[in-house]
């Protein structure tokens, strides 16, 4: 019989908890060995993972799941050949493990140097995309860090298949197979149990839609790295210039509609509503975006529908936007106070003053000038990669990428001395 | 009558939530005058404060203090006079906010930032010294932060009358007076109402015994910067100096044994036990200090009581240190490892090799070599000031100064870039 499942997650945890140990102490060249080694066995095992995946999406269709969710399970050649590249990507990254961050000698001779270390153990709990599963491997190792992954059970052969590819890297490096654990099982229980081992577990990462994320949140007994929604608006100035504008609010909302730093509303200041809007209306309907407008904005593009009060401050994560037309800044700054959620905000304008100051006021993870939305991710922003979107001020905000999967340590070098 | 207690914290948040968006606007300058404002009326005011001072110092008496806590609670001209230079030092410390941490120019153009910006609200519950008062509203205050201080009821009276003097220090520079606001009650009921305002109050910081710590964390609906205890090491290597371990030992534990940083367990390799521990024990005697050895101690330490089992990993805060030797550097690491809170470890040695192994592989805040424990200190490490000591992993671990309490915001310029 087997163990209780209390039981063999704690397992688990305690053997990343010791796997992590070791990792923490490894060159940083032994762990882009290994990452390009789980990268050179992922290719060789891509049969057996094609065939694990196949299986996934045959479960799927069977269960009726539309294509679009379909699509984004579905492993191909092509796709593993990517996740390969994006390991050997973050192999490539600068280690952050070690990385002296401040230091100086102190007037009574103490060297003094603040050095990046490793977490220890990060559990990521994430949905859906099998890739998702090699990126947060990847991520974790190359930052020193162990990992236990739970993915979504729709794509529980294919993950189980990547993660014999993760662990056959791992063995050959001679790492513990621990350094990438999964969760003994997909049952949701042994998500909050592994949640309650704020002794072995030092962060927790949940990458999914709102409601996993709220179930994470509410359970861990250690901090978790997240954002809830991405409520992103784009606020179009006096000063505008026009043809920014439709590009930046085009791409905005349409470039890829169902992630976290797609515009969601977009705000317009009243004297140039009549001048802009039916234009960059007209340019977000025929990339099929439905609009969702106050009175102002029907006024002046009257196939807007109503918004209702709802529509202000929703995540639609679809080609679905809500428009307002605002008095000034002020009113753009206050709506966006109101109904925004740190996340992303962007000005289009041409007056520096402004820019200055929505930049200064407004507090988000990422404020924009001129610049589409979708910038705000870690890759785009010189990261290299990131493991998620932070949202909360503590520890990290916005894009995470190897350097947020560290903390620090103070190296204190000295020959006696004592205080008085 | 008066709104119900829940209301009334409610109000006092939305007022420190409101005066902290002001805050976080204002020009390092300002934040300085307003430092220095607050200090010129405390030293005008100081009559007042002593007198209120006067009524706690009588009440504790009344109430069988014991003198040692009631000197703690005790203000002197001289210590009004050292509270107003520690503010006028924290105001000419290097401004936080607006520091670029990281940034530079992406391939498509886009310029980015990444900036220190202020955390908003910081609710500081700590207990007894009337000092705290001054050091924690100019931490928040010079680093942009809005706080709501909540002290010890002993020190009501003082608490009031230095608050008194902040108040008028905030109003000559036309700051608003919540930016250093204070809970509307001393109840209990009152700290767990704050605790629970997780939209309104950024960081909570508790200082005082383990008990409290733990009851804040318990109720904070927000981030909690703290530690629960400090149980630091000092580990005597075979190749330890012995008049270097001498003098550390002995500042380690004696210098201010009841602070989180003092060492409240002694490692010493066994090569060198029967050579070293005999004089360190009388050196550590001599200063009044009672020992609890292991079994070997004993032995060579005969006055040694024989340590009970709960003496290792104890926070004593008093003139007692556990004594244990240990076969090698590994067996003083498994010590650490067991009974460690990750707060100081130390270790005397002039073999360089178990220097370097002792600050890899000892997983703690500070890892010192060849020094005492009590340099663990912002002052001391170079941080200007500290609002307390870390011993988390997310966010700040360690001492913490201004820069820990702040958070960053990216800032993107460009000219139109959208992602393909």
């Amino acid at each position: 019989m087997s163990a209780p499942l209390l039981e063999q997650c704690r397992q688990v945890a305690q053997a990343a908890k010791d796997a992590s140990r070791v990792l923490a102490l490894t060159a940083g060249r032994r762990r882009e060995e290994a990452l390009d080694a789980i990268a050179d066995a992922l290719l060789q095992l891509s049969a057996q993972v094609l065939e694990a995946n196949a299986k996934d999406v045959a479960s799927s269709r069977a269960a009726g799941v539309a294509e679009a969710r379909v699509d984004r399970l579905l492993l191909t050649e092509k796709r593993i050949t990517a996740m390969a590249a994006g390991i050997r990507k973050v192999a490539s990254l600068p280690d952050p493990v070690g990385e002296v961050i401040e230091g100086g000698v102190r007037p009574n001779g103490l060297r003094v140097s603040k050095i990046r270390v490793p977490l220890g153990v990060v559990f990521f709990v994430y949905e859906s995309r099998p890739n998702v599963t090699t990126d947060a491997a990847a991520l974790c190792l190359k930052s020193g860090n162990a990992v236990i992954l739970r993915g979504g059970s729709e794509a529980r052969y294919s993950n189980a298949a990547i993660i014999a590819a993760v662990s056959e890297g791992l063995a050959k490096t001679g790492l513990p197979a621990a350094c990438v654990a999964t969760a003994p099982s997909l049952e949701r229980e042994a998500v909050d149990h592994i949640l309650g081992f704020g002794d072995l577990v030092d962060l927790a990462i949940p990458r999914g839609g709102e409601e996993l994320i709220r179930r994470v949140a509410a359970a861990a007994k250690m901090p978790v790295l997240k954002h809830y929604k991405g409520v992103c608006h784009v606020y179009l100035d006096a000063a505008a210039d026009p043809e920014t504008a439709v590009r930046v609010v085009v791409n905005s909302k349409c470039q890829r509609p169902g992630v976290c730093n797609a515009a969601e509303c977009l705000l317009v200041h009243a004297d140039v509503a009549a001048s802009l809007l039916p234009e960059v209306a007209a340019q977000l309907r025929s990339q099929g975006v439905e609009l969702r407008g106050c009175d102002r904005t029907v006024a002046l593009v009257p196939e807007a529908r109503s918004a209702t009060p709802d529509d202000f401050g929703r995540e639609f994560l679809d080609l679905v936007m809500a428009v307002k037309v605002v008095d000034d800044i002020d009113g753009a700054m206050e709506h966006i106070r109101r109904y925004g959620t740190g996340h992303t905000e962007c000005i289009v304008t041409k007056d520096w003053a402004q820019a200055q100051r929505f930049q200064r006021e407004v507090d988000a993870a990422a404020v924009m000038v001129n610049v589409s939305t979708r910038f705000n991710d870690g890759g785009e922003l010189g990261l290299g990669a990131e493991i998620g979107i932070s949202t909360d001020k503590f520890h990290a905000r916005g894009p995470c990428g190897l350097r947020e999967l560290t903390t620090t340590k103070y190296l204190v070098l000295g020959d006696g001395q004592v205080r008085e």
